[in-house]
């Protein structure tokens, strides 16, 4: 048991939330700070991208119980549905039997979040700025503005949860020594939706997760239990495809109805929410250290914030907090030794689920539409299920594994490499089954 | 010839001052703040390296007719001298016969450049701190404190001359779609000194840029007019040879006993230097865009601080200059395209600068003290008088012509790749200067 200290988050997003959580459970007193008003007393912003809950996810809830509450407000999706003009419906399947992701919305969550901490005990104090921490003293600013008075509150310890643009990693920024990176895609991202049938059913299949991939764009959408779908379309600011290019309502249907004609039925606001809707950016932020001494330490997107494009920002968000609390439970006291351990040990695998991210806008985007591709698969996953202790394939050790994300990286990039030199076989799409190609695979992962 | 404008410059430095200059001669009213005092009125900081000035930085000065001036308190350099404990001194030339770099006093340039850049019109506001520029209306807020009152300081376009932790582009930052990375190495620097003989003298040859390569620490040297030399030690902050291991009098003279015999005698001041000055960082940043609009523009260090390893920091400032004034003779007073083609045309050297810079480390640190390293060198030499429009060596292709960084970078690659290969020729130290090694050299440029 550590004694009790007084701790203060800043951000109650999912992160934050939970980290309270877990804190409390521990034994501190928790304040947690947010900026903007509580989650549960306003409308959703319009600019959010429907969470993919996995297996990390799940666990880090699990092990304060948490699990089943969630699990209520999830849909589960055991497959890709992927929506292509002029083919029919393809379904990929994400992993084994039984194996799903989970869509959850982000708003619906964090307002349950939000509630599951405070009955916990975490004191919340909503519409409070901070404009600055000092470090050494784990004393927050905060105040009406920035050039205003400023109140100073003291805490053993600050937790910066507050996300990609994180005002404690900013002061943490200032110091000698901080690497830091922040780079924007050139492709942004637009809410839409799928609203349920007067019955209250879906749509769609509303266990899959349904992509329309067309290369360097593409629509997604993903299931919510009130029949609704919320969809995100991934697409360039500029060019010939571009949110610029769609400037008014008869360009807009014109595009849509040339290359997303399935949709035509299903999204029957898509000029409203279109306009209406931010167009919003996606960024990549690194940084280390992640901590300072015993006072303050970074989590979340605080401190590695990805693109969304394998599902995984709350996932590895959470993650965090599995292995902070276990370190708690290890180091008991010695929280320098705790926030040490915890940067050295997550620092790897938060640049190993980036890179991740980042390269699977290219999977969605391209190669689900792609033969060769969806050949491929289907080659991995007969030879994994035949060998599953020979090969686990990338996805499902991200997704439906608790192995290091850096592993995973790397254990994939050896798997590409051998499924390349196989995809080359001669007449590969007749033969893909047969005994030749499994004596291939299982030679090569002998080298 | 421009409409005259009114003008801000933040930061007094080498680039912002040249900047007033070449501002001042377009005809513009030019402002000129700084948060420091007049470098005129105070002592240097013992934390500077000297600087290396090429043809890149002549270019600049030349210009606007001040390059004699400045040469008058420049020490020409036209090689290396390394320094290898147990070896006699190894003189490597930079180019070709009269080709050199400069050694000049960060300090002395400094001051002088504050002077012509006065004496040009240009006014200047020292002891002026700048807190935040609001880039729409281009206007410039100052004040004593960030929390206290500010002044408003309205002009029609703002430069970012305030290096590495410049605060204009800390403002730009906090805009959407700016991409930002800055990367600390481990290794730091400290300032020594060697002061002239009695006579006036220097005490070591002082037409030379002093190396003593020690793989992963270094020592090296560069003359002043004043006799003396500006030593600067390259070593990481930790580890079994580091500025944390030298804590004491007793170990740092026997480090340098064993290390640096050869500068025993002429380091008279070593312990109390050592221990005085700071050990200082070395950060690489890159940043884009540069420019908003018409309205406000970063320049030299602002948007591209490199390590120091191929002393191209200030060339590469100066040469941004060049490039602007290129474009504001081409289109006038279209400022939104001059920014935009100045952007577009520095970024990808900047990149260039800073990797070649990032890598020349290991090549003073390491290379220059391996004989198949100068057996390079020593054949490109040969090959590149004798075909000079075949081969211009990189350092030289960098350091004595205008040609883009970007494209020193890729040659200097392809022309590794080739002496990559020529090195491996059987018996290559007897054979370097073999008809045979340059028919095989041709042979390998015609692929």
């Amino acid at each position: 048991m550590q004694t009790p200290l007084k701790i203060a988050i800043v951000g109650s997003g999912l992160v934050g939330s939970l980290l309270a959580i877990y804190l409390k459970r521990a034994g501190h007193t928790v304040h947690v700070y947010d900026r903007s008003p509580d989650i549960r007393t306003i409308k959703f912003s319009g600019r959010s991208i429907n969470l993919a809950m996995s297996h990390r996810g799940w666990r880090a809830l699990d092990e304060v119980g948490l699990g089943d509450q969630i699990r209520e407000i999830a849909m589960p999706m055991d497959k890709r549905a992927i929506h292509t003009v002029g083919q029919p419906l393809n379904y990929l399947y994400y992993g084994k039997d039984g194996e799903n992701i989970y869509s959850i919305s982000r708003g619906v969550l964090n307002r349950k979040m939000v509630s599951l901490a405070e009955a916990e005990g975490a004191e919340f104090f909503f519409n409070t700025r901070v404009w600055d921490v000092t470090m050494a003293t784990a004393t927050l600013h905060t105040g009406e503005t920035e050039q205003g008075t400023w109140d100073d509150r003291k805490y053993d310890m600050v937790f910066g949860a507050d996300g990609a643009f994180s005002r404690v990693r900013h002061r943490m920024q200032r110091q000698n020594m901080f690497n830091y990176s922040q780079e924007f895609l050139n492709t942004g991202y637009k809410e839409l939706n799928i609203p349920a049938n007067p019955d209250g059913s879906h749509k769609l299949d509303k266990n899959s997760f349904h992509i329309w991939p067309r290369r360097d764009f593409m629509l997604i959408a993903m299931p919510n239990l009130d029949g609704s779908f919320t969809c995100t379309l991934f697409m360039p600011f500029e060019g010939e495809h571009s949110f610029e290019a769609l400037k008014d309502k008869e360009t807009l249907e014109a595009f849509f109805a040339k290359y997303f004609p399935s949709t035509t039925d299903v999204i029957p606001n898509l000029v409203e929410d279109f306009f209406k809707n931010p167009t919003s950016s996606l960024v990549t932020m690194k940084c280390y250290p992640w901590t300072y001494e015993d006072k303050v330490a970074l989590i979340g997107d605080a401190c590695h914030a990805i693109v969304p494009f394998y599902g995984h920002g709350m996932n590895a968000g959470f993650e965090d907090i599995t292995i902070l609390n276990q370190l708690m439970g290890q180091y008991g006291d010695d929280w320098k030794t705790i926030f040490e351990e915890y940067q050295k040990s997550r620092k790897p695998n938060a640049d190993a689920i980036a890179e991740l991210s980042y390269r699977n806008f290219m999977e969605m985007s391209s190669d689900t539409a792609d033969a060769s591709f969806l050949l491929r698969k289907k080659i991995e996953k007969r030879f994994s299920e035949k060998y599953p202790d020979k090969w686990l394939p990338l996805y499902s050790r991200v997704t439906f594994s608790f192995r290091p994300y850096s592993e995973a990286l790397a254990l994939g990039d050896h798997q590409k490499a051998i499924m390349d030199e196989v995809m080359a076989t001669e007449g590969i799409f007749e033969r893909w089954d047969s005994p030749e190609v499994e004596a291939k695979m299982l030679e090569l992962l002998q080298k």
